[in-house]
């Protein structure tokens, strides 16, 4: 039933260390406050990304734009459990400012979270992320994306099918 | 900062009954688990539609592509504890089969749901539904969305700007 909210953006959730990075993709995120600001991410509850973020209580939200399709396909579709994803990806995984978890220097934003909440939710554990910090490319100025000059991926519904937006803004 | 993750879907969340429905303009929706189908969607605190919500205890997510995007735009900005915002949007609000919460019928689909959770998230309240039933129109065949052949609208960041998806595949 959840193909009726496709297509979703795509983004990558990293766990874990700089020495051990683990990045998983997700499209299930989303913004949950202004002040403070927080976000979410919907975790399956027998990811290994879910076991590293119980652990360190923190995460990383890296927004991948178009360029990183490979890489987010090999981190959708390999199990951090049992291969070491990092090594498989083009990425360079760089210290974050205010969290143990790594960012993506490839990647446009990286939204540095610590772990306020945690909620089970079906099959899923849906984690609850203040964001305590943010860097980012010239995809984002004022903080907003640039979406006449980068193609922002998204999920066109499960499975190996992405699209990105449209360069059209439409006014009301 | 919950810039960078924009562009993002906007969708219709639907409290109310079918006598007074109570429509909002909601981007802040998500996936949460796919047994049992689960979503999530977080209303500002002080938005009618969480009162409605929590007293009913069930809402529709509507899934509207760009032709509905005025009706959008007045549910997102008119605000229902001080008018009704039903009389100044175009749509035609029908029975849903499951929930008292009324769904749409111009949208593309409608995403019945029973609250099985409420959680606070900074100046948000997360309202975590059970999908108990979805009605749609040919935007969807087998679950899946037509990106091809409908413009599914998103907002490009905060304020009157909008965007669609484009209609090309990628293929990792």
């Amino acid at each position: 039933m959840l193909g009726y909210l496709y297509p979703l953006r795509t983004y990558l959730v990293v766990a874990g260390t700089i020495e051990n990075p683990n990045p998983m993709t997700a499209d299930w995120v989303v913004p949950l406050s202004f002040n403070p600001p927080m976000l979410g991410v919907a975790i399956g509850k027998t990811r290994h990304t879910r076991k590293l973020i119980e652990e360190q209580k923190d995460f990383v939200i890296a927004v991948p734009t178009v360029e990183l399709l490979k890489d987010v396909w090999v981190a959708g579709t390999v199990s951090g459990a049992k291969e070491r994803k990092a090594d498989k990806m083009s990425v360079t995984f760089v210290e974050s400012q205010k969290v143990k978890a790594p960012s993506i220097k490839e990647c446009q934003a990286n939204l540095e979270c610590r772990v306020v909440n945690e909620v089970e939710t079906g099959d899923h554990i849906f984690f609850v992320g203040e964001i305590v910090n943010v860097t980012h490319g010239d995809a984002f100025s004022d903080g907003k994306p640039d979406t006449r000059n980068y193609k922002f991926l998204m999920h066109a519904f499960t499975g190996s099918n992405f699209t990105y937006q449209s360069d059209e803004i439409l006014k009301p």
